[in-house]
């Protein structure tokens, strides 16, 4: 029996997709701290204090910040079951798989759902969102993805949570792909409900999902006239365990807290700023190698994500075979695309701990000896040399 | 800044409350696994492992088995959310906090829910069962509770899925304190849904659900005439990532799943009947000593958890008080009661890694010596000549 169950010894992997990105050893260390029970004075602790974490990263004053038990998606499903009641309409902006999801999770809730879309790689201009807005008559709530991992698109928020307010509707922010590697202005921007996850930006494993909700939020979960179609995602009874009360809930994933933990301590130690500025010259350098290897990009100029560039794949190569060689020879993960984009993109992240010189030389590198490898034309050292260049650039002095 | 959040250093506590139990060594040296991606072929593998390691402990050859991302209520939600379309009958076994969570997400799902209550610490008798399955008319499904986390009723299951079937309903258990403690035999007991939890029996971190899914309870899924409500919890989507097709639906837990692939391990390893032997030894022994105490069992005689002693607390006493001075003196945490048994019990587990001698001595050793404290009579060594004399009678030869 012993036989068939062989002991892990998974691949020490770069993880360059669009997350879960590299772990750090400070956090990958706190996960060893021993288990303690879920109503410990040692785990209430830790709890406030990834309260008051989250508020830094999230630029918020909302009470309700917390973590949900439950990976990014369910950050989105708390969202949507908590603040939509059957019949109700709402607008959804859509330019990829994680818009199509929000309006998926609206539609099983019962929602009338007013889309706005843009094709995929486009962002959602505000002019479109506010006719639908005025389109939907009533609209509970405007729901939109920050960083669209589909397609690497970068969609401006600021604004629209005013626009929102003016229509009578809550603003819900999908910033999965977003927190921890550009700013993320809950307050500033108005934005009533926004979740995320840890395995990107944050770079702790995947397991949980923080969310923060204003309280123009939580006074319509309570106006609620229909209880909350999930008992696992009710915010109501959700907040008591994480509040004051301590009333029992659930069990929270305590190890994964204790990730989360450290992973917030390490965005904190280093700083919003500087974490920005980082991935915005990393990216810089990786944007400039890809083009350099004649590698387009998806998503539209002036619009793109510096966490996680989507290039479409040369013509006449199996893209997948490239991934495996990049897996097999590199230990490197880069990702396929999603939906319409399957075989069209790859899609390579620098997130969080992620988001590292040493990465971006490796990728543009194997890149560009697999491609080589397998007939494709393009300019040997190019790619390292535009990268170099543009590490120049940002240096400092 | 980084003052203001200091390093993790949670006590080393001896966890014998309901759960989290102790987490072994070889768990912990699990999670430092490195993170790789969620189709990563390194985790793809484990996926499968955990797969057939799960079917071993569940008892079952059940296709569907697979551990749902997030927390034991996680997996009831995902099997109430699935199985239930609006409107559904069907009938809910409860008698404790556990089986009124169960008719509470039912009733959030739109199902005519109709009871079946028993005082709590009582089990639920098949005939009241049967009599509830002919007046509800046409019931989807029949859920109960195996191991009731608030009362320590151990409720007898053989021949409730047969009873379910004759009437043309799905059986339903939760197995959130059972699963790796006590026997759980989904395919013998015609189960058609079961969910169970990480952190009890099992003795990994809590952060999964492990589930199991019948052909028939499929079908249902299948036949569906409305999309499931949830979409985080919809299993034809999860099925087609953790089936053969690997289709992106979230990114799973890497490293909770590393965690319940060593605690099944671990599981098979120490065998089914010598793990359900330990439980029922120290059982045996921890509840001679809390009746040589004093203390009264809640549960009804005949159907007591050997996972988990639910005791009145003595008269008198301020009973938060003796936990804390067991946490603070001894870092041994034993849990309160729940909903009306609050301030009226204490449930002392021995679940999984928890289940040792040395555990119970100091749980007794402890116990005795607060309560002694705080003027409660009681016969000074009794407790722990009673554990010795129950252990005494199980040693081998």
């Amino acid at each position: 029996m012993a036989l068939s169950f062989p002991e892990l010894q998974p691949g020490v992997r770069i993880l360059m997709g669009p997350g879960p990105s590299n772990v750090s050893p400070r956090v990958m260390k706190a996960m060893a701290s021993p288990v303690v029970g879920h109503l410990d004075p040692d785990f209430i602790r830790t709890m406030e204090d990834i309260k008051r974490l989250l508020r830094i990263v999230f630029n918020t004053a909302n009470e309700i910040t917390f973590p949900v038990s439950g990976t990014g998606s369910a950050g989105m499903e708390t969202a949507l079951t908590n603040l939509i009641e059957e019949g109700d309409a709402v607008v959804i902006a859509a330019a990829g798989v994680f818009g199509e999801r929000m309006a998926d999770a609206a539609d099983r809730l019962g929602a009338r759902v007013q889309r706005v879309d843009a094709p995929w790689g486009r962002i959602i201009e505000p002019e479109r969102i506010e006719a639908a807005l005025k389109a939907a008559g009533q609209p509970k709530l405007l729901a939109i993805v920050h960083a669209e991992t589909s397609t690497g698109a970068y969609q401006p928020v600021d604004g629209l949570g005013a626009l929102a307010h003016r229509h009578g509707a809550l603003m819900v922010l999908d910033a999965v792909t977003s927190l921890g590697c550009v700013p993320v202005e809950i307050d500033r921007w108005e934005v009533d409900a926004c979740y995320s996850c840890t395995q990107k930006g944050l770079s702790a494993p995947p397991g949980l999902s923080p969310v923060t909700f204003s309280e123009r939020a939580m006074a319509a979960v309570r106006a609620r006239k229909t209880k909350c179609r999930s008992w696992y995602f009710d915010l109501g009874m959700i907040e008591r365990y994480w509040g004051a009360e301590r009333l029992y809930h659930h069990t929270a994933p305590i190890t994964m807290n204790y990730a989360l933990y450290e992973a917030l301590r390490a965005v904190v130690d280093e700083g919003l700023e500087a974490r920005f500025k980082r991935h915005r010259d990393n990216a810089a350098a990786l944007q400039a190698g890809l083009a350099a290897m004649g590698l387009e990009p998806a998503a539209q100029e002036g619009y793109r994500l510096p966490q996680l560039a989507v290039v479409k794949t040369p013509a006449g190569i199996e893209e997948a075979q490239v991934r495996a060689a990049l897996l097999r020879d590199y230990n490197l993960e880069i990702a396929g695309g999603l939906g319409p984009f399957k075989g069209q993109v790859w899609r390579i992240g620098t997130l969080g701990e992620s988001s590292r010189r040493e990465y971006v030389t490796l990728a543009l590198g194997a890149l560009e000896t697999v491609l080589a490898s397998m007939g494709v034309e393009l300019s040997r050292g190019a790619a390292l040399a535009a990268a170099a260049e543009a590490y120049r650039r940002v240096a400092p002095g």
